[in-house]
C-alpha cells in the first residue's frame, strides 16, 4: 500500500523539536530588520544564527 | 501605594514577545552543543545569533 499523507517538503530535515523563544522590543526589530535585507523567514534567520555560530565553533574554537 | 509584585530582573530589557522556533535534530544538537561550550542558556544562544548577523550587516552590508 502506497503512503499516505502530505509527503515531506524537500527542503531538508524534518524540523521537529520546538523552541518557545522570547524577545525584547530590541531583538524583535533586528530580527524584522535581519528578515526583510536577507528575504528568509525569521525562523530561517534564527536556524542561520546557530549555523553562523556553529561554524565559528569549528574555526576557532 | 508602592508598585507590586515581581520587580524586573535587571539583566536587560523586558523580553514580550515570543517565537516558536522549530529546529531539526542537526539543529537541535548543534544548538545543545553550543549552549554547553559557551555555558548559555539555549534561548541566549539564539539570541546571540541574531546578535551576530546583526553586527555583520552594519559592517559588511
Amino acid at each position: 500500500m502506497n503512503k499516505r499523507g502530505r509527503p515531506p517538503r524537500d527542503d531538508g530535515e524534518v524540523k521537529n523539536k520546538q523552541y518557545r523563544l522570547r524577545l525584547s522590543d530590541g531583538e524583535e526589530s533586528i530580527l524584522d530588520e535581519l528578515s526583510t535585507e536577507y528575504g528568509m523567514p525569521k525562523a530561517e534567520i534564527l536556524r542561520r544564527g546557530l549555523r553562523m555560530q556553529h561554524n565559528l565553533l569549528r574555526h576557532t574554537g
